[in-house]
Order: C-alpha cells, then sequence, then structure tokens
C-alpha cells in the first residue's frame, strides 16, 4: 500500500490527509497526521510535501501540519453555499438588528442540518450551531424545518432509518412532529440542547416549496414571542428564497 | 499523461481540479472543467467521479460540477484562519455597531491582503474587500498596515521587486508610505479603489510587534472623522492580539 502507484490510492490518501484534522483542530504534528490519515510516516510525509508546494496544506520545519491558506480561499471564494450565504447574509443581519440574537443558516446534508453561516452577538445567549457545524434533523429546529419540506420519498427514507440513541423520541412521535412542522411552517424546540433556550427555525423554500435552507433563531426562554418573531423569520426567508438564482430542489 | 499512474501526477491532477474554478464561479461544466484544469475529458471525468465519491466534489448527472459541501465543511471546521478569526469577530461587531460600516479582517500572502473575514452592512458604503478576496499591498489600507509592520529582510525584498503596472508609485514612494504607515500606527488610502471613500486598517500585532493581521474599514470620505476612528481600531486591534492563542511572526 505505501508504494502503490495506482491513481485510486493516491486520491484516496489525499482524500484522507486532508479529512484526518478532526473538528475544530487547526494543525496537527506530522505523526500525529498520518497515525488519524491510517499512513506510514513516510508516505504521509511525502504527501504533505507534495500538497504543502500547492499551498493546500501548510508545513512548518517543526512537522506542525495545517489545512493550508490556499485551500481555504480556494474553496471559499468559490463556496457551493456562496449564493445562498450572499442571498441571505442581509436577510440575517436584519434579523439580528431586531432581536439582537444569534441567527442561523443551514442547509440539509444527509440526515444532518449542516450550518453554512451564522451572525452571533456577545451577550447573546449560547448557540451551539457553529459555522460548518452539524446537529441530528431530529433534535435541532433548522433540521425540523428542512427535513419538513422535503419529498415524501426522502422522508419515508429518513424515517425507515430513524432511531433515537436516547430512546425519547420514536419514529411515530418524529412523523407528527414533521407534520405539524410543515402545517405551522416553522420549527420550534424548547430547550432540546440548551434548557434555557428556544431554536426557532423556518424553511427557505424554492419554487417547488421544497426547503433549500432554513434561517434560525435561538432566543431565551423568557424573550420568546413567537407570534411577532416567527413573522418576521418568514419574511426574511422569502426574501432570501427570491434572491436565490437557482432555485434546485435538493431531493 | 492521461494514463499515467505516478503519484506525483495524481497530486497534481487533483490539485488542478480543485483549483480550476475561477474567482465567484460555483459550477463548471465538465467539459469546461477540463479544459481549465488542462486535462483529457476522460481523465477529468474519472478524477471528478472519484473526488465525488468522497464529498470533495459535487457532480449532478447533468455534467455540472461543484466543490462539495463537505470540502467546505472540511475546510471551515479546521481553517487555517479559525483561531484569528474567533478572536477578530467580537471586536468586529463592536466596530460595526458604532460605525455602522464594513469591517474586514485580512492577512498578508505573498504581497497581496487575504481578506478572511468581513461584516457589511446593508446601506454601507461599497466595499471591494470579499472574503477570500485579495488585494495588491500597495493598492489597500490593509495591505500597507500588514506590510509596515513586517520585519525589514522580508519589507526589503517585497520593495525590490516591486514595480507599479500604473506607473503613479515608485519603490521610494511606497518606502516611505510604509514608513509612515509604521510611525502612525496605522495606514490610510483615500479613494484608491472608489473614490468616495476611505481605507483605513490598523495592524494586529503579536507578541514581536510583528502585523499577524489588519483590522480595516471602509468608510465614506465626508463622514471620516480619524482622530476618533483610529483609536477605536487600534483599541480593537489590542483586543484581538491578547486573544490570539498562538501569536506566531510571519517572518
Amino acid at each position: 500500500m505505501a508504494n502503490s502507484v495506482s491513481g485510486d490510492s493516491v486520491v484516496d490518501r489525499v482524500v484522507r490527509v486532508i479529512s484526518a484534522f478532526p473538528e475544530g483542530v487547526s494543525s496537527l504534528q506530522l505523526s500525529e497526521l498520518a497515525e488519524r490519515a491510517g499512513l506510514p510516516l513516510s508516505t504521509c510525509h511525502r504527501l504533505v510535501r507534495q500538497l504543502a508546494a500547492y499551498g493546500l496544506l501548510d508545513a512548518d520545519g517543526g512537522g506542525t501540519v495545517r489545512l493550508g491558506l490556499r485551500l481555504w480561499e480556494l474553496v471559499n471564494r468559490n463556496s457551493p453555499t456562496l449564493a445562498l450565504r450572499q442571498a441571505a447574509m442581509p436577510f440575517m443581519e436584519d434579523i439580528q438588528e431586531v432581536l439582537q440574537q444569534n441567527v442561523n443558516l443551514a442547509v440539509l446534508d444527509g440526515w444532518e442540518a449542516l450550518f453554512v453561516e451564522r451572525l452571533s452577538r456577545r451577550g447573546s445567549v449560547a448557540n451551539r450551531a457553529r459555522v460548518a457545524g452539524r446537529m441530528p434533523v431530529h433534535i435541532s429546529s433548522a433540521g425540523l424545518a428542512l427535513m419538513a419540506h422535503q419529498g415524501k420519498a426522502l422522508q419515508a427514507e429518513y424515517l425507515e432509518q430513524f432511531s433515537d440513541p436516547t430512546d425519547r423520541l420514536t419514529a411515530d412521535a418524529l412523523r407528527a412532529l414533521l407534520s405539524d412542522t410543515a402545517r405551522q411552517g416553522f420549527a420550534q424546540l424548547k430547550g432540546v440542547v440548551d434548557p434555557d433556550t428556544w431554536g426557532i427555525a423556518v424553511p427557505v423554500l424554492d419554487r417547488q416549496q421544497r426547503a433549500v435552507a432554513a434561517l434560525g433563531v435561538v432566543v431565551p426562554l423568557h424573550e420568546l414571542q413567537l407570534q411577532a418573531l416567527v413573522p418576521a423569520m418568514q419574511t426574511a426567508a422569502r426574501g432570501i428564497g427570491r434572491r436565490l438564482p437557482d432555485s434546485r430542489a435538493r431531493s
């Protein structure tokens, strides 16, 4: 394997090296990187040197390896979520200005909500929705808002495989929750992640009425005024949907 | 070349494919991607399929290829600029709240300022500093603030190779500009990019007094109150510098 010259395994190794950094860890020692990537040290060293020559990784003299500034630049200047985030940002700023709270934007990826943008304020309540963070559909308001507005086939597939590791939620209860969410046009979750907060999310719909994103806020329990909040968020979500250049359904 | 099985050329091809998307373009047709990457169509097709299997690219049935959501996630959850951006964001929000204008954060990469974060407001003046955008050092206040606080050797190397394509700025004038910037502790550029705005930037210094970043604002000409603005920005920059976990010099 170490000396394999087949194209397949080189692509595989490149992917393993780039994927080896655990969440939130921006640098690794070469030896740890090799171990996490499942590669012999010498193979890893050679690959790091090659990728560093192109700026996809940064390696310093002391054996510390990071994802490269050039890779960050390439991905962010042509981000697959760029159009969505550009469309959403002014509306997210409006919502944030009115509420003075964290606002986030998520897309559905597999059975998880992937948070692609976030505005936070000092003094706002804790919000676990980091940028590039994930949360399972059933414990995030964004996930519920996204899944409640997908095609029947995808929803069925999701419910089919669903099981709650804590056994608190059955597939039937989740089906009812998604159905309520779809009827109401927004999702709300009270204190699942943080007991002192509500998560509220509304779908950003495309022309086929499928959710391409979810706009969410996390607000303190005592400040919650659902009747004022939800219409403001739904208006913002419509604004975002109208500004999307290509509203493809995700299912 | 198309059928080469050496590791070197596979890494090279992976890099060429990932780098082939022009700035701001998030999707390409397979044929255009192959042309831009300088690869035979069949080679490109095979590589896209391999990279898509790992989520580094997304390819749909119609031959449209995008950078993958998984790649975006990997790079952004472990961004080389994550610690800097996390340290800077609360201070950027403070500055934005006070000024109600665009605020940006840049690092030096080669002879350019690379903008790694930006807060913008509707109604604020035009600001060309996009996230993951670049500007040459000599025509951006962020670039000047960064270069003015680098080591003598790096500055000399920069000035040695400098030539202004428009012939408006000599290396001697640029040397004086950098020297003024270092003495004042901030950079200002009046209407170079946009004639109705000022760019103001202050360095974020590490313990060796080298600039690891620049904090910048773009404000309308008529609203400029330098005496109030610069101390506020310098205070914010000091706050950012203090919060950096590892203040390594960049030169």
